[in-house]
């Protein structure tokens, strides 16, 4: 019989407590970027920060504390340690911060998301940086509260919250050997692909693209018992692991290359679905960080559907659906879900250019944070890094500049470098499953998904936050983050 | 300049945060009863059944009470004094049940709806009446509760919250003279439409049957911009009413008739649309009454749609929807709407006979919270007054007799008697706005809704609960409830 831990006990009472009421705001953002009408926006605002606010509340209890520390003196199974873990981060993170901060930053957040979504279209920069500016100096605010209770820097303690452990001077290292290799890697891959033949991919109507991200999903193993899939401006994956919302958009004049969105998404949905039931309710049960998120659907667009081997599986899928195409010969449909061009949207870009789009606005975002960029400043050096690193200029054109991503609008900083990590993580899996499966290759051709989904669930899935990200990545591939794997995966691809 | 009102503004603060609350758990409602998949609800029972619980701790905080004395002794404007009426309403109930009851309640009432979505199509009372005991058990405790605390009889305690001020008594006056001439008046009815010729209405294909869905709602004012129509098994009016949720539903083989359901919808919607936006966070903003509710949408429905004046109107809609047809002529199209016919299902029934399934609903759940009858014997029950009511039989038929409403399932005993509290007011109105506007029926064939919904937007819509049902009735109508209305609108209609 094992020990009575009452104040652990009492703990995960309230966790499960904060787990449901979590749930209503999750669901409750999914309508609002999918269906909810533009008048309902005002009250759904004030109702999330309510929310937010109670359950910021509920997590600054004083009694806590104590709670937690006599919970650390129970004799703890190693999940329930891991579980205290993760309470305590939470803890800390909502005890550093005043609950009118939290309050004020939720509703000047949402009220710049929601005015973006008519700003962007218009290039209104000068429209949308009051908010902007104020939703930037709510971040600051909270950078400085979690700096001084943590002990980290400003922006340090930002991204912990996405990237639990990292640190910009790790990052900084990583970003560096980036900075080294990949802009050669460019151009070498580019001028190879000038002379490369590609059959251009054909539109899709939107019921088939409709109709095969369905498909799509089923085969990548999404349960649709529990989730679904809807429509939204930017695609996501939202709600809750029992009920996954994943978001994706169907334009005319896209065509396969759209389809990845959808593949993505799907990635982030399997590690949703795949969390530990029996921890779902608990801080443990959680995804273990965003970039371990990302190596998720990474791993499904990146690693897997823009491979030789996934191609031969998709060709005859998208034929049946949309009729023969030269195109989408399985040879052609690889080359052309590969080739490398430097473009202004981050969410179009292809793997190659992608890291530059999270490094200029990691630091970006890291001046903005310090205090050394003001908010007015963006465009300005939005358009000079976009120059220096692909060679194009984002003058005038905010849209397709610093105003294409959600994130700032919603006041997430520290969350970029997140896609660049979920990259790495995702080649490192991938070398990993290699070694372990010399015929990779003709089971993804073949729809024989199950090594790679076998591999997550087993390694990262059902994991949840029980380790920490080091841990778990040597776990699952012997080491901790090894971004060779990346330039190996990239060089692999695009060079043999 | 006002006297100071500190108790008051207090509890005002509070009911606007428990406002805020309730537009999540709203929301998460309708996302359930629209596009949840299946896996989804028991995360979502526990995530409402928590708020639930949160909220009705909120309202029976200790010192709430020595506020609300306090706030009595202020010097309050008229409204104010009303609203804190309505606060008062809410705390006794709230302080009435114990949060573990309402918990319990709230956990079993959405297990039995989602279990009772596949046994009814299943017709499988047995399977259904394990859970629906549990709920009946607990709606008894909670009647037991409330009774006790406001010295009411049990039913009139439940129904009480539906419609504040109405007793089993007053209705069963109602009631008895519906018994007396209903009978007759819907046997003479019969007699005479036995002869006219009517042609059946041609189904209408269901991208047609949306458009014209949308076409209707938009003529009868409803306010896209602040709410949606969606699709659900059951169709209802949610949300908020910044954010109204309508809901119909679509089916092959349904036309015209199918209609008259979202204009039904659109009357509640266009009430919620039209509540006092001063008063939008408080009690006294809330509509006023179950029953007034359901005056607005059989305004829309029974007054209004399926008179002739509305099919000179709405014939040349649907012809140019769906093409010309002999039935849709608008004195053919107006015949066809108002025929009575004795089924078995309440939400199809016509005017005439909708009371008898009303009356019947009152008679059994009356007897079931008082424990007179036993959930087992709801069957047997339902099927003797069918028969002699409307001569039809639903024994081994329970999918079309005792299983075929939501209410029980969600544990709502006392609010059947609304439906046709809502058909008698209705009459009241249109008596009102008849003395008002004698080219009232020209106006409605003409498209010209103003009298009716100018009417709803002075007298009922803008007043929320500022004053009791009676006074309500008596300023828009000049008397409260009267029957008589009822009596002559249906003999004018189905006999002139």
């Amino acid at each position: 019989m094992s020990a009575a831990t009452p104040a652990y006990d009492e703990l995960a009472i309230l966790f499960r407590r904060l787990w449901r009421l979590e749930h209503l705001a999750a669901m409750a953002y999914v309508d609002r970027a999918t269906i909810m009408p533009p008048k309902g926006n005002e009250a759904r605002a004030a109702a999330l920060a309510e929310l937010q606010g109670l359950t910021h509340r509920m997590l600054t209890e004083p009694g806590l504390k104590g709670t937690l520390a006599a919970a650390g003196q129970e004799e703890l199974v190693p999940e329930a340690r891991a579980n205290l873990r993760e309470m305590k981060r939470k803890w800390a993170r909502a005890n550093t911060l005043p609950a009118e901060l939290v309050e004020k930053k939720a509703m000047a957040a949402m009220r710049c998301e929601h005015a973006w979504r008519q700003q962007r279209p218009a290039n209104d920069w000068s429209g949308f940086l009051a908010n902007f500016t104020e939703v930037l100096g709510l971040a600051r605010q909270e950078a400085r509260c979690l700096a001084e209770a943590t002990g980290l820097a400003p922006y340090d303690a930002l991204m912990d919250q996405y990237e639990p452990g990292m640190r910009a001077a790790r990052l900084d290292a990583i970003f560096a050997d980036l900075r080294n290799w990949l802009p050669g890697l460019i151009a070498q891959v580019r001028e190879r692909q000038a002379t490369e033949k590609v059959i251009p991919l054909p539109p899709l109507a939107v019921p088939i693209q409709r109709q095969l991200s369905c498909t799509l999903m089923t085969a990548l193993g999404f349960d649709f018992e529990a989730g679904r899939l809807d429509e939204s401006t930017h695609p996501f994956c939202g709600g809750v692991p029992e009920d996954v919302r994943l978001t994706t958009r169907y334009r005319e004049g896209d065509g396969v290359q759209a389809l990845m969105g959808t593949i993505h998404e799907t990635g982030h949905a399997r590690y949703e679905q795949g969390l530990p039931r029996a921890w779902l309710d608990q801080p443990a049960g959680l995804a273990r960080s965003f970039g371990i998120h990302e190596s998720q659907s990474l791993s499904c667009e990146m690693q897997m559907a823009r491979s030789p081997a996934f191609a031969a599986f998709l060709s005859p899928l998208v034929i049946a659906a949309a009729g023969a195409h030269p195109a989408l010969a399985p040879d052609n449909l690889a080359r052309a879900l590969t080739r490398v061009h430097p473009g202004y949207i981050r969410v179009e870009a292809d793997e190659l250019t992608y890291p530059a789009h999270v490094i200029l606005r990691y630091e970006i975002e890291r001046a903005l944070v310090t205090g050394e960029m003001d908010a007015a400043d963006v465009p300005a050096a939005w358009d000079e890094k976009m120059r220096a690193w692909l060679g194009l200029s984002t003058a005038g054109n905010d849209r397709d500049g610093c105003m294409q991503d959600v994130h700032w609008t919603e006041g997430l900083f520290g969350y970029f470098p997140s896609y660049t990590l979920g990259a790495l993580y995702a080649a490192q899996w991938f070398a990993a499953l290699r070694r372990q499966h010399g015929d990779l290759d003709q089971r993804i051709a073949a729809g024989d998904f199950s090594p790679v989904f076998d591999f997550m669930a087993r390694n990262i899935w059902c994991r949840g936050s029980l380790v920490d990200t080091d841990t778990l990545a040597k776990e699952a591939s012997g080491e901790a983050l090894n971004p060779s794997h990346f330039r190996r995966h990239l060089e692999q691809r695009y060079l043999c």
